[in-house]
């Protein structure tokens, strides 16, 4: 019997709360040994119950001989540096999306990883989804040929980190939330790459927040170097749930993944028939939240490669960043042209 | 290009009021020559913007010279008599469900037909269905195996002929709409026969009807002789809407058809999902209307049997016919016991 | 009562032909007067059996005292000077999509009409779909607040006219398909107009004919002037059927529509749970079809104003010409540049 | 912080082995303290990775001071007394379905549990998948008004404990597997309890066996208090997968529950649309197993009392003993009549 892979988890918000219940209960192989905080008194509620450790130092944890992995769910804004340091002490590394917010940070992370030969996973939850692994599958196998026509979609209810404009960084809905589509369509075009990146966006919720660089909306056509033709699409105020859906039409068919549809309960009266939503994503992408750190230990724990890899985290973030530049520009931007560009402005 | 089918319609009640449009407009290769109504002006009103006849006498209407063929939507107790006189005056005869209210009138218009030599087609209208005809080839060519388990059910927003017990005939619910699903359950299990009926009945939305023998809600379970189990359901009172489906298990798999959605619009807001529903018979059963009569019609243009006989419309009223045993009874019926029974007290 | 309206059709290809028998047949208050085609017994093979007159010669069609309505369904290249023949001739005027092929000929055509004071209505059958009627309702109605984020999609079987490259004319997928969507976004986000347009296109399916000009894959992305973004999308290769759909997500819910199952019976197997799809757009949209001609024989007996105007048409044009133009620009249009652009090369 | 429930298992079988496996590590607050198999080794290589206990001896579990609570998931006809004897050790108890095989023996173990005033559930774990549990909520709330006609089903893609009639007891079809239809009947019907019973069985899959009293195909009618009639239906050779559905039809509504297919993914290509189903009641009902010993191990440590009682389970007994004795009979069966009466023949 081994025993289980110490995680040392950086970050006590909501994602960071749910990761450390996983590792501590639901993630087998895996125990909580350590987590860290800067918010007094958020880690040691969260790691006390499992029986592990807390410390308000990133660095701490880091260099505990206890921690063999590290999941980083602290702010985007810290995530390449804990990459870089976690490897840097020979720790595998999960770490939440978007891994950087600059390529040059994507390529410090990966290459730290690397010279390490450490494991490091991205955190794309959607490829975990049992529908969207189905779907991946379809595609993977052929049943719908080569990708022509692609769709990812996320709407969310409300803004991620509340409707606050003052905390939420400008080109949060690209590099926070489209991101995940970014990469859906990577997992759902299998081996191509993106070209060129068309973006619209707006503040239409709340038009208030445009001028202090809040977009709610927006619509992203993105072409691949297969031909595939890809739109992503979000927005921060879905009143009905948390709408997340993806779409392939391929040479030999199609295959959809997703239904903001949260049961197979249906009641019809007089107004008709009505289900109920998805109205969390917590709820939603609870399996797959699990099971992405599931296979993440696994992956730790059997010297495989992870699924994710530093490489797609980098791919899906040029995309984003790709589309900021469209939108600052009105036009259509080629992927190449965002390898050397200087870093768009926070 | 070979002359119209001159069609004589007795009945304009609303079944007639429609059949007498479809005969004039949306059935190929029929006219509607001629309308017989006892009600002052009914038959005149659906014969003339057709450029038919009007009469209020159905002999009348059985003798005309351009009346090639009969469509029978009167009242129930009027159905034998009716089926007999046109067969006799050679007439081809579609004739709505149930075509006789005794084993005995029934056999007596199946031989008159048979007798003349003219086609006569029963009206279930379900079998001209697109889905449950779909569900129907499945079973025929084999994609479920042998029907092991069957369901057919009707949820009327409303009792046949309005709410008054006054205008309802007993047993109604067996009578005339159960007989739908009877015959449904023939259909769906082709090449069986019913052995044995059990029925369980109640006035569950009028109490005050059950006294009047108007019965609303019903559950009837039927053994064929291949084995299969089937349950035919009805009520009088489906708030939602206008609800008919179909289920086979069978050894290699299942088909269901019939949703009481009534297109593809959802809408989602806040209270989650929502989507319209049937209301009315002939918004479900447009088109399987118009088909019914086309099939009629080019049937007897072809000199072709029709595809729901005599025989069909027999079997379907003994199973009723059981049901209503069953229920007097409180205790399963077996089919053959029906054949010699005496006519059930309407 | 009163005589029904002598319909005039001009075209008797398999939409002419469908229009010819709805004409005959399935429109109230409508009679086939006259069929007009070039291929000798086209007209004729059409006319016929609904006692109509047959030539070969539009224009004999048009001054035909007869004729009060005339019904266009010739190749999109004649669509607008029938039209000016029709109106000058006084005639109502109903016209296949696309009304014109420029922005002058639209307006040529619709300054007829005007001029006449004759009823103009443009083929957009989609809006006399139920599902999508009831989206628009829905929106109209103000059930999902003000419209975001639109989808309208095409996915035919096969490119239209057949796979000749030879006989179909370059830009078909938006001259000919896309207008339908372009149309649906328009109707979907009531009272407002699109303000910009980007079109990625390619030609996937058969990439050797994309030489000879024909597209058969295309997203357009469309601003229109409440904020709303919009995308289209066509594809003339889908193996698995006929697939139109469209979304409307707004401030205060969602709302879909279209769905390429085609009927209500699933069958599950050892291969899981399996459905039909629709094939042919004259199955999928036959009530629609049959709807926008009753609905113009309506306007034009009760003159009214028929609910898909000459303005409708010229406004769907003006998009595809600026999706054309973006394709050929490879970066978005404005709308107000194609007001005063010269017409796109054919 | 409370120590978590020490919890003793007593069947290492499949369903003993997830539960033993929930107990480990999905339950919050409970712990695997011991497991009890009496097949060598089994007991040990479920408790082992959890740091709990092993024995052949069930009474040595129940006497064990580390065990405060019993999951019984031995077979059948240990149930009862198993209960009667964690009882009288003081012990909460939950028990999977059947509880007992006679009334008088479910009798007994209700007795047992109220004399050591422990709490006692049934191993109902419908109730707790969130898809019948928003149906029972809809009920509860009146939004389907009087339930006036109910289904439940249950297909199984093969018979329990595999295809060996030698070691699958007679009558296994209705204790143990419609008594979970029969108790969601009750579930889903509030308040009303069965009246009469009318059951028809067949070996329609494996004719051979039924000499040997396998049944593998039943339809089950059933007549409650509040009039309402409900149908419960099972199949043991579901070749398409894990068929669970419910269903509610009442005064002022309908609700539905189930669905075989497995997850949001659709494929579409030329034979039409596809989508997978559910293979084993593990995957199904994953979350309800857990679900049902969380709140389990809720209602021990906060003395509340079980959502699932002693009285739910011979509820269900009764009704399942009186469709065996309706199957043997040939006819209805009165539930009076089955509180009188002489156990089944096993």
């Amino acid at each position: 019997m081994t025993a289980p892979l110490g995680a040392g988890l950086i970050g006590a918000g909501w994602m960071g709360a749910f990761h450390g219940e996983s590792l501590a209960r639901r993630v087998p192989g895996a125990r909580l040994a350590m987590v860290a905080d800067p918010a007094p008194g958020a880690a040691a509620r969260l790691a006390g119950p499992a029986g592990g450790r807390a410390t308000t130092d990133p660095a701490e944890l880091i260099a505990d001989p206890e921690v063999e992995a590290v999941v980083i769910a602290a702010p985007a804004r810290f995530h390449a540096d804990l990459v870089v340091a976690a490897a840097a002490a020979g720790k595998a590394v999960f770490c939440e999306k978007p891994m950087a917010l600059t390529l040059a940070d994507a390529d410090r992370a990966i290459a730290a990883a690397e010279r390490a030969a450490v494991p490091l996973q991205a955190g794309f939850n959607r490829r975990f989804d049992a529908s969207f692994a189905a779907a991946r599958e379809a595609v993977a196998s052929g049943r719908v040929g080569t990708p022509q026509l692609l769709r990812s979609l996320t709407r969310d209810p409300a803004v991620p980190g509340g409707f606050d404009p003052a905390r939420v960084p400008p080109w949060t809905i690209y590099l926070e939330t489209l991101i995940h589509d970014f990469d859906t369509l990577r997992y759902l075009n299998p081996r191509a790459e993106a070209v060129s990146v068309y973006a619209v966006a707006d503040a239409l919720t709340r038009p208030d927040w445009k001028d202090r660089g809040l977009l709610d909306t927006s619509v992203v056509t993105i072409r691949f170097d297969n031909g595939a033709m890809a739109t992503a699409e979000a927005s921060f105020h879905a009143v009905y749930g948390y709408d997340i859906r993806g779409e392939v039409f391929g040479s030999a068919g199609m295959v959809t993944a997703g239904d903001v549809r949260r049961d197979t309960m249906t009641c019809y009266g007089e107004a008709g028939a009505a289900s109920a939503t998805w109205r969390r994503n917590v709820d939603l992408f609870r399996d797959a939240y699990v099971a992405e750190l599931a296979e993440f230990t696994a992956c730790v724990r059997e010297k495989r490669t992870p699924p994710v890899t530093g490489q797609d985290a980098r791919a899906a973030l040029a995309i984003a960043l790709a589309a900021i530049r469209s939108v600052q520009a009105g036009a259509p931007v080629r992927m190449a042209d965002i390898e050397t560009a200087p870093a768009a402005a926070r």
